[in-house]
């Protein structure tokens, strides 16, 4: 950067202060109450979650005890680390009685104010005052919508009619507005009075980057009419920008609609960078392309962005690369290398700059300035309800400055006005620095480029760093595929063309690494398509149990004394394999089994994990613990393998369980004998191949196909088999635990059983939930996988004030999924695994009919073509119902109600299983008893109640859903282990080498 | 101290300093391999410990490739830490072959001449001439008669006979030799040339505090023969001082001995002080009280003590006071103090300082001046072998100087020279500060008072803190008594006497609280007398079970959310009242199943430690453990109750395993019904009413007494209940754990069935081991409490060049050990617990008679009396027969042979059990090879297969031996608890706290 233009920025900077230091200095316009909360919130980190939380759920609060109950639980508990002044404060308003009824009532329209600083109506109609007070003062706007997440069509399609309605109620209102010079045109001419945002997500409640072209399509389609409506009144629309995810369809969406030949001469859309994105750059030469390819300049808008929380939570989970700058001075920095960009390709974009950062401001007017670009073709933009002193500062320099208006009801503002907070009062925001701080000039002025590398205490304080440690992991899980790249995209279609062609996999016994041919054969069909045949397994006989057993006996003590660290190796080396194959695993089990591309990914991973997760696992066990010495005398616990183990997988994750199931046994120092479930032989032979190739002994690792009914219920009842490690349906699991609780004439001990079985799963729905959230997560939560999980939810309990408006939306929710051919990206329900399991499942709907009250019919096509059953909501009264007490395993899912949360967390546990159960409440007493009294063995809050991950969910029930410790957690490898102690004397002759 | 005192000190101590250096300075008169063994020692800890090892078990190696063996595994394996250099030397003896067999030989010879000079010879007539040398060179000398540790009578007798050889053998040589002016007088009279130290413990096998007055009257009887010789011949005799528990009964036989008419007037008897004893003042009062009374002064020798090492060990494996000074510069101090209360005693007693300390012998001398004591009343005491340049000095400064020879084989020699070895390179001692560290002269002649302070790096390397840090306990266990008080074997025969008075204890049901009378009752009664009832029971019926488990059930949901704290709080409260009651309830177990004084005192210690340690954990479980977090996501592990515990408990440690049983899973949150044993019923109720007492709710522990077969095959195959905790025979426990397995009509649970069984122990005494000690082992491990511990000792594989020895002294052994009534303390094997049980054992005996090698039999007169069974050793070659097999549970043990250690290790595991197993061997190889191949869930290394400790050695099997973790590990709790896994979705509106 020249001199002169640093020497110019700061020169402008210096003057916007200046400016802005005529009106009062104070970030919000506010009365006594509201400025107490921020004051407070910006002093102290726990009163500050606790209000954005409290007034998160606010809203839904509808009764004054209510309202007392929450202000109790989120600021008065002993728990709650806020200082005592604040809390007398806050018990005012929770003494109940008249004075509690006060008090919580102006609470209410307290933050009801409050947040009517940042929204300037309800509709757009409410909204008009505003908006002609905003112009009357030289300012102009441009319009956004809040929304809560729309989940069904019904929704998204209010949410287009609401915008229609801005669009046209807008442009006839503004008509009769006095002119203003400033505001009405740039360097190329004229523009609209009116401006309106979209977000285009709330326009479709299925966009996923994964199935990107019907999310483009269906925004089109969706988008149209608000971008016609803009076309033929001549107003200008600009698409926000959203997640990172999206970030693509949205590009997408504007390139096609864009350029198609009405709009390609319109000139007034926008879009948006965010600037906190490390392909900020790259994005907007993507709007420069577009831009030039138009007869009109696009306009830009540069903002650092909104989502910072949310990508970096994302990309941790994922474990992907953060997409935005970790420290907020890189994102300033990015801010001007954008604005560079974006000022050069004037006049064939116009730019406009979102920022609150005087510094960043004063570099573009400085910098258009350099480039001769007229003021009236630089816009500076600015939110509404904030920092006012700097948009007259900005107006009395001669600059267009636009409000940024959110419109909409309370209710969903709430969520508007919450982000904003945390935004706005982030320990590394320019507005705090400067407002709350009171850093110097000179500081807030510096070029943020050479505040990256020393960071400035002032203007960063919070470090992902630090995050990171606080988090304490110690384990790191395989990273799923980013769908959001279309490389990833694209190679597992190639993939699935390849690996289709691959099939019948035939699978065959295979013993002491001797593959056993002329055996009978079963087949298994893809449950997508009825024709093809994806597997042949051949039917061992009980004569190869027995020598399988008799193999792995013999194996034993080598296997069990070699070195923990070779058995590691071993297990290291597969999950590497895997990795390898990581999309033709995936592929395969699409086939095979009927699990879309995201669940097949979750497999390969959790497969992925439960090697490393174990293998860490097993060198932790590995090392003998001393045991409390004593001079003289060494003590050491440690523990070795039990015996032979047979390993009886589930076809529902035919690649994770099967593995998981293997490798904990493997490297406990038991010898497996694999057998996978019919259904999934394919994949199971495709693992137990990696196994081999890796190096596993093959004596150590063998392999039975064909019938459970035979070979597995032989070997349950054999005298060597010393472990039975089984995930699958209840009765065959309680009949193993039976048959394999006697102790045979030359067995030698006792057979150790470790049985997951089934869950009858429920999800409670507090009256204070976020509904959005707690609809999104039941739709996951039963019907991904077509519900073929035992961790799936089946039941939804929700409390009577939300049960009406719950059924509605979720009703509304699932017929926005698409029930289809799992090759379709955009399908999200596929077909369950066998005919047998479909027709029991067409058995139970029928039975079932009248109760049904919501349902995604499949069309007669898909009918004749493969598996599928219609995914359906029921409703029923009776717990004690098949609806409330049958595990189905398939994608049904039944609703009831309960009068209060005792009532909800007795009926969620009164059933024969224990595995997982969730609620969705903001009421923190609520989600202690929850945590207190559900009775089973995963707890989920506020989140879908499937989907665990290995470490950091270990998963597993109890009562009838399981006897063994969890899966991929720190109790599991010890069931595949006996403990032992070793006591020596140490001393001779009366000495001893420690003392 | 007087300054005039400290003065001459110090001169005196130079003197002799001076004195000695006239002679060539080194610790020892070596050759060069001793020379280099005996640096290398001092300067590498590791190859200290190595070579002492290796010393200690030389004189066992036979042949040249069991010598290279030992050398390779002791010196060469790159385990061992030391350096090169040492082992490229050591290494030398062990190739093999022609020069390895030279090398392994010069080895041999090496340590024999080593060994030879600390050794005066094999006997006394072949030490003669050693013993002639030193007197022509002015020297004089006591002989001390070399000894392994006797495990019978036999050996007892044939080392009384080697000192009636010696003394009589002595007193006939010495009469030769030429007149010695200096060395055959006091300053009180002549004194003879020929003086024995005996050892009293060699006399007899079976000495024992707890056993004090036979112990007492044993000895006396023993050593009257040697004391009768010497006064006959006219030489002097001392008492040698031993480890401090024997140290009453030493001094007690002194005082009454030396206090018989016919020996109370002569002169020439001694005694020794161990002024390492924080009680040697004390005793040495009790000496000059004892000296005082007879007409000649008794000769004390003052010395620190040899078993320092064994003090601090057993102290602190019992939690005992340390009876000695941790800082060598006590030590110092002490033996001045004493030194000063012994002078001054004069001429009431005649003192010998025996030490190496030149600053400790300059005190003397110059408080004997001070006092006027003529030189020839000082005498002073050395090690033969040893610090030659300081006898003479002491020689020529005209003080009497008495060598400490040793006469013996070489054999159980090498044990004393490991002991002399240690003693004289430890870090603290004077020896090595003088010659290896070449200390400056002041510093080793400065008072030792003002060293204990500032703790000197030269003199005071080792501190006990160290030590205890590097054990890391963090769990300390109940101290159990120490008989060695008087007062505590007083304590124990009145609380005997008052406990009897209260038979029978009446046991009944009691439900929720209620007491359930007017049922039939049973009765048992004591083992030792079948002519007393101790305790009657009443027979609860199946009905009154179901009532419990009715009561039990509705109790879980409370006592399981109740917080763990208060769990824990009840539970330390059991552990203190037990700790209130320890004697009483040792006594009701000594009555009700026979068990003796410090067997009921380790039960009573394993209550508490149960109690104690489980409180421990359950605390450490209850901490919910955080799993990898990540941003917006908190994830906790945690663990809760199953249900009402069933605990079935065995009659054979009736307090510490009922009290385990229970206190597990109550901590863990479960109700328990306590089905105690019929022939502990009393017991069991005092536990009952404790646990009561100290405020257990009454629905949570309930006690039903009566038949298992009645109510406790009830409740098993209830559907209500939870946990079996079950201890006893394997037939029940299988039969338990198949009926358990069975899920029933609304059972919504899997029962959960912790089984401890039974055992088939054996024991491996390699080729190499220390018979000495494996015979002490055996014997405890298979006939305390009459056998019938699940842990005890039934088979013992020995090796075949040792089996010969080891069966004749292990039969000597038995024999030695009185079996009898267990009210009186010498009784080591008691009566067992029923007639049926004598019975059975009767026929076993009955049946294998032919293969009986020895055998302790029972009188007519106990036999009339109680439920008594003959201590019983069989030979047997068939593994697979009865002996090999059975699990008796009683004072039966048979011995087979093995070849090779692998034959060994092979047949200890052909049996269906793995509890527990031992071996005694000193090859590392050895040893390494039996931890990783004895399938044992408990292993013993040179030391006896039972007595485990709570924490230090988790207890329990596997195989048909149990299914549990074991008890008093850490994962013992785990089977009573359920894990929890809590998912907790952060994120709001896209917002984490924690970012």
């Amino acid at each position: 950067m020249s001199e002169k233009l640093e020497v110019r920025t700061q020169e402008l900077g210096k003057k916007l202060f200046d400016l802005s230091s005529e009106s009062t200095m104070s970030l919000f316009d506010k009365g006594f109450w509201s400025g107490k909360m921020m004051d407070w919130s910006m002093q102290n980190h726990e009163f500050k979650v606790q209000m954005f939380r409290f007034v998160d759920v606010l809203p839904v609060l509808n009764e004054s005890a209510q309202v007392n109950k929450h202000i109790k639980e989120y600021f008065l508990d002993d728990e709650i680390k806020i200082p005592m002044t604040m809390k007398a404060a806050m018990g005012v308003a929770s003494t109940g009685g008249l004075i509690g009824k006060m008090a919580s009532g102006t609470i209410r329209k307290n933050v009801e104010t409050m947040s009517q600083m940042f929204i300037a109506g309800e509709n757009s109609q409410k909204a008009l005052p505003a908006l002609e007070k905003l112009w009357k003062n030289g300012l102009c706007f441009t319009v956004d919508i809040l929304g809560e997440a729309v989940v069904s069509s019904e929704e998204a399609f209010d949410y287009q009619r609401r915008y229609l309605d801005l669009v046209n109620g807008l442009a006839e209102s503004v008509k009769a507005w006095p002119h203003q010079e400033l505001l009405e045109k740039t360097g190329l001419g004229p523009i609209p009075r009116a401006n309106v945002s979209v977000k285009c997500s709330s326009l479709y409640s299925q966009v996923s980057s994964y199935s990107f072209r019907e999310s483009v399509e269906t925004i089109k389609e969706r988008v149209r009419p608000i971008v016609e409506a803009a076309f033929s009144k001549g107003i200008c629309v600009n698409f926000d920008m959203e997640q990172v995810d999206y970030k693509d369809i949205i590009l997408t969406v504007a390139e096609e609609l864009f350029s198609e030949p009405r709009y390609k001469d319109y000139p007034y859309f926008g879009l948006v960078i965010q600037c906190y994105l490390k392909s900020a750059l790259q994005d907007l030469d993507r709007v420069i392309k577009l831009s030039k390819s138009r007869k009109h300049p696009l306009t830009i808008r540069l903002v650092k962005g909104a989502y910072w929380d949310y990508e970096v939570i994302k990309a941790r989970e994922n474990d992907w690369p953060i997409p935005v700058f970790t420290q907020k001075a890189e994102s300033d920095a990015n801010f001007e290398r954008c604005t560079e960009r974006a000022l050069s390709a004037y006049p064939h974009l116009l730019t406009a700059l979102g920022s609150h950062n005087i510094r960043n401001l004063a570099y573009g007017m400085a910098l258009a300035e350099e480039k001769k670009i007229p003021k009236e073709s630089l816009e500076i933009q600015m939110l509404f309800g904030m920092a006012d002193p700097f948009k007259k500062a900005v107006k009395n320099m001669g600059y267009r400055l636009r409000e940024y208006v959110p419109v909409g009801e309370m209710l969903p503002g709430m969520a508007y006005l919450v982000r904003r907070l945390l935004e706005n009062t982030s320990n590394e925001g320019f507005l705090r620095a400067k407002f709350v701080k009171g850093a110097e000039q000179s500081e807030l002025l510096r070029n943020p480029k050479e505040r990256v590398k020393t960071i400035s205490p002032v203007l960063d304080g919070t470090s992902l760093e630090n995050a990171s440690k606080a988090g304490e992991s110690h384990f790191t899980n395989e990273s799923p595929r980013d769908f959001s790249l279309p490389e990833v995209r694209k190679g597992l279609a190639q993939t699935l063309d390849k690996v289709k062609k691959q099939f019948p996999i035939k699978a065959y016994p295979v013993i002491a690494g001797q593959r056993r041919e002329g055996l009978e054969m079963g087949s298994h069909t893809s449950p997508r398509d009825s024709q093809v045949v994806v597997s042949q397994f051949a039917m061992a006989t009980t004569e190869m149990a027995d020598e399988a057993i008799r193999v792995a006996k013999a194996s034993f003590p080598a296997w069990s004394k070699r070195p923990v660290a070779e058995r590691v190796a071993f297990v290291r080396k597969l999950s590497q394999k895997i990795r390898d194959r990581h999309e033709e695993l995936m592929a395969i089990m699409m086939f095979e089994v009927g699990k879309t591309g995201p669940e097949a990914d979750g497999d390969v991973c959790e497969a992925i994990d439960f090697c490393e997760f174990y293998a860490q696992e097993m060198d932790r066990l590995s090392k003998p613990s001393k045991r409390a010495d004593l001079p003289g005398e060494s003590n050491h616990y440690f523990y070795q393998g039990r015996g032979p183990a047979l390993v009886i997988a589930p076809w529902n994750f035919p690649l994770a369980i099967l593995c998981g199931m293997a490798v904990g046994p493997l490297l406990a120092g038991n010898p497996v004998i694999l057998k996978p479930a019919e259904q999934s032989s394919g994949i199971a032979k495709v693992l137990y191949d990696m196994m081999l190739e890796v190096g596993f002994p093959r004596d150590v690792v063998q392999l039975l196909t064909g019938k459970g009914e035979v070979v597995g219920a032989h070997l349950v009842s054999h005298p060597d088999t010393h472990i039975i490690n089984f995930t699958g349906s209840r009765a065959v699991g309680l009949s193993i635990i039976e048959t394999a609780s006697k102790v045979l004439p030359r067995q030698r001990h006792i057979k150790k059983v470790v049985a997951e079985m089934g869950g009858k799963n429920a999800l409670i729905v507090d009256d204070d939930a976020d509904m959005d959230e707690a609809i999104l997560g039941a739709l996951k939560s039963a019907f991904h996988f077509q519900g073929q999980k035992c961790s799936a939810l089946s039941r939804v309990i929700v409390l009577e004030s939300n049960y009406e408006r719950f059924k509605e939306r979720l009703v509304g929710g699932l017929m926005t999924m698409k029930l289809g051919d799992i090759l379709d990206p955009a399908t999200k329900i596929g077909p369950v695994i066998d005919k047998e399991t479909q027709s029991r499942l067409l058995d139970v709907i029928e039975r079932n009919r009248s109760k049904i009250v919501g349902q995604l019919e499949v069309s007669e096509e898909l009918m004749s073509k493969g598996n599928y059953v219609p995914a359906t909501i029921f409703e029923e009264s009776d717990f004690n119902s098949e609806l409330g007490q049958q595990e189905f395993f398939g994608p049904l899912v039944t609703i009831f109600k309960a009068a209060t949360i005792e009532e909800a967390v007795l009926k969620l546990n009164d059933t024969d299983y224990a595995l997982t159960g969730g609620i969705y409440s903001r009421s923190p007493q609520n989600i202690e008893y929850f945590k207190r009294e559900a009775d089973v063995g995963n707890l989920y809050i506020n989140r879908a109640v499937t989907g665990s991950i290995v470490s950091r969910q270990p998963f597993g029930g109890f009562k009838l859903s399981g006897v063994g410790a969890k899966a991929g957690g720190p109790d599991y490898l010890l069931q595949f282990l006996e403990p032992r102690s070793v006591s020596e004397n140490l001393m001779r002759r009366g000495f001893t080498p420690e003392l």
